[in-house]
């Protein structure tokens, strides 16, 4: 019983991740009552982001500009490449400063099931990199999924036909994680991989 | 380092009630990638909403025409009004289907600590149309909070000028509550409106 229009935004607030009908009649109501400026100065970045934002033609992530300003910083060591599943990775990693070379975004990672092979995720992209030679190490920071590590393979049989040294980020215990509370598979990596102190 | 445009589409996200820094990351880099038409019919929809939507001449809920459906229904018994806070009550009342009657929304409550005085939430309009006689029964549902029962306790007192028979919702245990989690408040209200099987 509301009115077409409050009910046509509610709808279209569904497109969100994580929004469902409650909470977008709650954003709609907020919006309506409380924000419209704010409402409308989101309709217009919406509209100018869809329409601009593309993809770095070197790392593949999300950017307005040809070049992501990470790929165009001088101050990157570009010959050092991360390989993540996605632009998200990417911000995470960023926020703990404790990587100073470049990426390169898979926007996805390799699943045959849903028909998501090599090209899709860029990686003729990735090989004419190495293959001209500008790359010295490959992070590989792919997810520790099932699909995360299997793309991870096939990054290290592609690495394989170039002089390069590729590493893949540690799996063990995470910082103020408790070993009572931690799932087997973790436990197993740690064990595996545990360091002589 | 995100472009200056998916920074501003992320902070622009951040508008919308119980998203914060993290979420409107996830949102923005999930429209770019799976779906800028949902997030293009977005914009379209939050700039017609903003711009047209107002409230019913009549019981003041969101509306983009002068006067809202349920006030235009002939289905509805228009002499019983329920007096709620905001419309979101008046979606969660529809939905139960127990009131066929109109309502009149206070778009918020009386709150003299914030400035709130009877003319803001609209009593003015509501007293003009006891003062026409349109009304039979005026149902307080406002919110069983401190400024809730006060602005309930207000409504009362502008109803004894009239000719209406005033009623408040029951307060006692909620289905499906279990009495050992109550609060002591609701379990209080639950004795002292006991009712003789």
């Amino acid at each position: 019983m509301q009115t077409p229009l409050i009910d046509d935004l509610i709808s279209a607030l569904k497109v969100l991740p994580g929004v469902g009908a409650k909470s977008a009649q709650r954003m709609a109501y907020h919006l309506l009552e409380r924000d419209r400026k704010g409402a409308l100065r989101l309709a217009e970045t919406l509209n100018e982001a869809m329409e601009k934002v593309g993809h770095c033609r070197q790392c593949r992530t999300f950017s307005e500009n040809e070049i992501c300003p990470i790929c165009a910083s001088a101050k990157r060591v570009q010959d050092e490449i991360c390989v993540v599943e996605s632009p998200a990775d990417i911000a995470v990693i960023e926020q703990s400063g404790i990587f100073r070379g470049t990426y390169f975004v898979l926007m996805g990672r390799l699943s045959p099931i849903d028909g998501i092979g090599p090209e899709d995720i860029g990686l003729p992209i990735l090989e004419l990199r190495l293959q001209q030679g500008g790359c010295s190490e490959l992070i590989i920071a792919t997810n520790p999924s099932v699909e995360g590590e299997a793309t991870a393979h096939y990054l290290q049989q592609i690495a394989k036909n170039y002089d390069v040294k590729v590493s893949r980020l540690a799996q063990g215990i995470p910082l103020g994680g408790e070993l009572e509370y931690l799932d087997s598979g973790t436990l197993t990596q740690a064990f595996l991989s545990r360091r002589e102190v």
